[in-house]
């Protein structure tokens, strides 16, 4: 009997070592160096016999959101929803109406709400969210997501998902990594469909996150209610800072997409053997945008892969994921694209 | 076949109804209505035909360290460890030695010392902290907590955890829930700790947490070096808004024992069927210590056990733990207690 399984174990291990390729947990991958980094630091990272084993309790994996699992281009969700808000806003307060940047986003000329600066959505961002408790902001941000459409590809945003990031999350769970989504989007936010979307709860969300003020309703019951101040901005340095108050470990795997994921990387890779720094550069016109050093973007811009950002890969020994030449299939619903 | 193993069910269910007192989880606690409804709170939430029961998603359970899980009394083990450390903090910075608290403190003035405010505390806690990284604070913690004792029971104060609270801690684990600290102590040196005494790791520790800054030491490595900035102040009302920002879900259960507690408590149970809030009473002088309002103590004083806790703790239906009557073993070490 135990011979008998020696030998089937034996050949399921010559079987595996050779169809791993074609019969692997990221099927939506083409080959190549980014595939095979994935898959060779999974392997290593789980591999008691291994010097880059690392503990169970220590497997944290950490992921950029906006432009990393799911399309940020050529606007934010979170900025739409946001704009999308002042209307029932300014409903509320009407003194808002001729304020600025209220009075530009009611006013609908396109080319001067994208030049709203950060700080504007900031302000428009505080004043749509303050007041409400918790639980209303999660109820109107879940009505509005399963109502909002994109508008290039005409689905809910929350389909616009990577799925070869789809399925390395699910690698690195099936490998016991806690899954962390590090976000500069809003915490709360995020929150509200993280769980269904990329299976990551709640408690696995650091974010950009604003105050809550802890208190009672008319009746009594115990609420917190979301307050315009800034408690965490969770990009660039914000974010291993983020990290460190939610999570306290620093993690073993980083992935990101643009400037303001720099900082976390370069705190996921150390230095030590068991760690992976990826960024996901969209390079693919065709199936969803081209933006970066490639379209020769200014340096300047915040959210972009720069060329600054390619030099620090290059230097930390992190791999570069072209949309276009690693991912066979993009999304969830490209079902005609499996295998192309 | 299908008979038999109907039959031997319904037999595991009628001994299981009538030992279940006898064999139970928490065997550290004497029968009593606090022991009996943590059993029945778990049981009613992890059946799914009950009313009651909660998916194994929204099983977060919150604990109070300080007084709930551990001994804080005559003085909280942290505010020993900043005290002990503002000798070496002198030796390096000779410029505090004539300036308060910390002249105080080097008078060695056991009565001037007891007087030092929680301001004057937080000052020592920032000044011997800021400026260490991330990794030396958590040596330097690690270190300390190895080497100290307790005068009273002379172990390491790590060893002072509650038996029955470690009980309840490993039931509500068992039956899916995740077990977080929520502190009014600080949250980075909680953390050196939590996962080796209580099982809970870094991730589930929420506590009052200064800042952080990302940089690189001088050979170029990325580090997070701690700040004499406090982001979060995690006691009373900063307690569920701590829970809010690291956890982002109620609690259905809350355990505390003091009035830095009640508004996490509040925030747990805020009328649904399935919620649990329980306050540890410290009415055994013999075998720890007394205080709160059966023993006069003013109610003004911080983290205690007042009497306008206790009226807040039967309008919320909130079980008060008897640390003499429900609580048959104390200590880990207790063992000479164990059948008393």
């Amino acid at each position: 009997m135990r011979r008998l399984r020696t030998a089937v174990l034996l050949l399921l291990c010559i079987i595996g070592s050779t169809v791993h390729a074609a019969d692997d947990s990221l099927p939506s991958w083409n080959d190549g160096p980014a595939k095979t980094a994935i898959l060779q630091f999974v392997q290593a990272t789980t591999d008691r016999s291994n010097p880059k084993f690392v503990p169970p309790e220590e497997r944290i994996a950490t992921f950029d959101q906006d432009g990393t699992l799911w399309v940020e281009h050529p606007i934010y969700t979170q900025v739409v929803y946001c704009l999308e808000r002042v209307p029932a806003l300014v409903a509320q307060k009407p003194e808002l109406k001729n304020v600025e940047p209220f009075k530009t986003v009611l006013s609908g000329n396109r080319d001067a709400i994208a030049k709203l600066t950060l700080r504007d959505l900031e302000k428009i961002l505080a004043a749509t969210v303050a007041g409400m408790t918790v639980e209303q902001f999660q109820a109107e941000a879940k009505r509005w997501l399963a109502a909002a459409r994109d508008p290039r590809w005409h689905r809910p945003y929350t389909e616009l998902v990577y799925q070869p990031m789809v399925e390395v999350l699910n690698l690195f769970r099936g490998n016991g990594y806690k899954t962390y989504i590090v976000t500069g989007g809003g915490q709360d936010f995020v929150r509200v469909y993280s769980e269904q979307v990329y299976g990551i709860p709640p408690e696995q969300v650091v974010g950009t996150a604003g105050g809550t003020k802890f208190g009672f309703d008319k009746e009594g019951r115990p609420e917190l209610t979301k307050e315009p101040k800034l408690l965490l901005n969770d990009n660039f340095a914000g974010k291993p800072e983020g990290i460190h108050l939610v999570i306290g470990r620093r993690p073993h795997a980083a992935f990101g997409n643009s400037t303001g994921d720099q900082q976390m990387l370069e705190y996921a890779t150390v230095g030590n053997s068991a760690e992976l720094g990826m960024l996901v550069l969209h390079d693919d016109a065709a199936r969803e945008y081209a933006y970066g050093p490639a379209q020769g973007l200014p340096d300047t811009r915040v959210g972009t892969f720069t060329q600054a950002l390619n030099d620090e890969a290059k230097k930390r020994g992190w791999f570069v994921i072209s949309m276009k030449n690693d991912w066979k299939q993009l999304f969830p619903f490209d079902k005609q694209l499996r295998d192309h």
